[in-house]
């Protein structure tokens, strides 16, 4: 997905929501806008908002010099998402369908986002996804691919959502290969939000090498394109690994819910929306 | 007021919006987001947010070539208002106190704000504000002040709430001097709207000198600034003057609908809040 006009007045307020959780110092936040501003001109509207995101974020840790400002609400959110594991297993363990209903506890959590300026409730949430009807639902075609598969790779969004990750992993009943970012951005899990999420008891925990707020192909290590590219099956979570993987030609499904205004336009969809796409 | 840390994702989007008004042209809507970007240094918190503004939207004229991206709006917000302009006289008529009336529905005008980006409704607006209660009133002090006034300046904001302008410049029965923009900028007042919308006949109409959306006295002519500072009373309209003069220490009213969150942090008071205060 390519950046829209829209993306780039919302950089600036990414940068101006994370300054301000990594740093108090007024100037130096003023410093952080001013050089984002100077930045757009090197934000082509060709690169995908994650891409261009990334250098908003990088800033924030060259001003501050704080690398992982997210670090304790990552953690805090992972806590969280522990605290229901039991209740979400007792109703996937119910369902009529677990596997769906692991999808959708799995969407649910995608509303765990830092990116994006709107509160969250994370029970409510879920609640209310798992009745949720989706705007695009390809499941039938997913089974399909699912039966047929033998690696399956699962690219992971934000900590905390990364907990229900396990459970629609277990539902799968394949080997996962599970990706995470190389280094902290926004709130995305890295390795070690998935190994504090046990995701590392459901699947194999590789780093993706991008460092941006979702998969940017260009920035992949060769292991994680080997994998990417030996896959039967991919799913990719939420709207940063959208924008990167949305154009490739690969068995993907998109899992997320459509949080801003630029996404569910990209995607034909409202806002709110729950989505469940093949690529 | 001085410049929020809000402000500049705030100018970003202002910068986005006016582009989509004056042209089509995605690569030049680019290059005014570049260009608002890389300014952003140059907009230090001590100015005011309508100075920083100006240079917004003069570098959308300059990439564009349109000088008044808002022109056929603002025609249409002031036959809009005209249309009203019986039933709002009605109502004045038949009020308790007719000067609280009128300076209701002039507050009331001041939805019609473009440079925020929030819809409204005029007529049901009007409405509620001729009961909502005033989170800041010194309407006693006001009163006391118009007695003893002989000069009184009156500083205009958008375009269409300028012509229930004229509705409060009658009730207040004293010679008023109304001061406009002196060019176009976002949907404010220049001399044109001004006596579009009947001005002319309750008031002696004077350009500010300002091409900001706000006054900023240090853009000011030398007309303007010898009536601002020989003015018994002054009412100012609007966010955008409020900026430029809350510091002042002359006898000045500010009548404005508090409609964003860093307008409403400086006053103390809450988004949507209506205002009439002594600076």
């Amino acid at each position: 997905m390519k950046t829209y006009l829209d993306c780039y007045p919302c950089f600036m307020e990414q940068a101006l929501r994370t300054s301000r959780v990594a740093t108090n110092d007024k100037k130096k936040i003023k410093k952080i806008l001013d050089e984002t501003g100077a930045m757009i001109k090197n934000m082509p509207m060709e690169n995908t908002p994650a891409e261009s995101g990334m250098l908003v974020y990088n800033k924030i840790k060259e001003i501050t010099g704080v690398t992982d400002p997210y670090f304790n609400i990552k953690q805090q959110h992972i806590k969280e998402a522990k605290t229901l594991l039991p209740e979400m297993e007792a109703i996937i363990e119910n369902a009529e369908d677990p596997l769906l209903t692991a999808i959708r506890i799995a969407i649910a959590g995608n509303v765990i986002d830092l990116g994006i300026n709107k509160p969250f409730n994370l029970l409510e949430d879920i609640k209310k996804i798992l009745t949720q009807e989706f705007a695009l639902f390809d499941y039938e075609s997913f089974k399909k691919d699912l039966t047929a598969a033998k690696n399956i790779l699962y690219i992971g969004d934000n900590a905390g959502e990364s907990v229900f990750d396990t459970l629609l992993i277990r539902q799968l009943k394949k080997p996962v290969i599970y990706a995470v970012r190389s280094q902290p951005v926004i709130n995305d899990v890295t390795i070690k939000e998935a190994i504090d999420s046990g995701l590392d008891k459901v699947s194999e925990i590789i780093d993706s090498g991008c460092k941006a707020p979702g998969v940017v192909l260009s920035h992949a290590t060769n292991k994680f394109l080997q994998v990417f590219n030996n896959a039967d099956l991919i799913i990719s979570k939420g709207q940063g690994n959208y924008e990167g993987l949305s154009d490739e030609n690969n068995t993907i499904y998109f899992l997320l819910k459509a949080k801003c205004s630029v996404i569910a336009s990209d995607l034909n969809v409202k806002e709110g929306d729950i989505i469940f796409k093949k690529a």
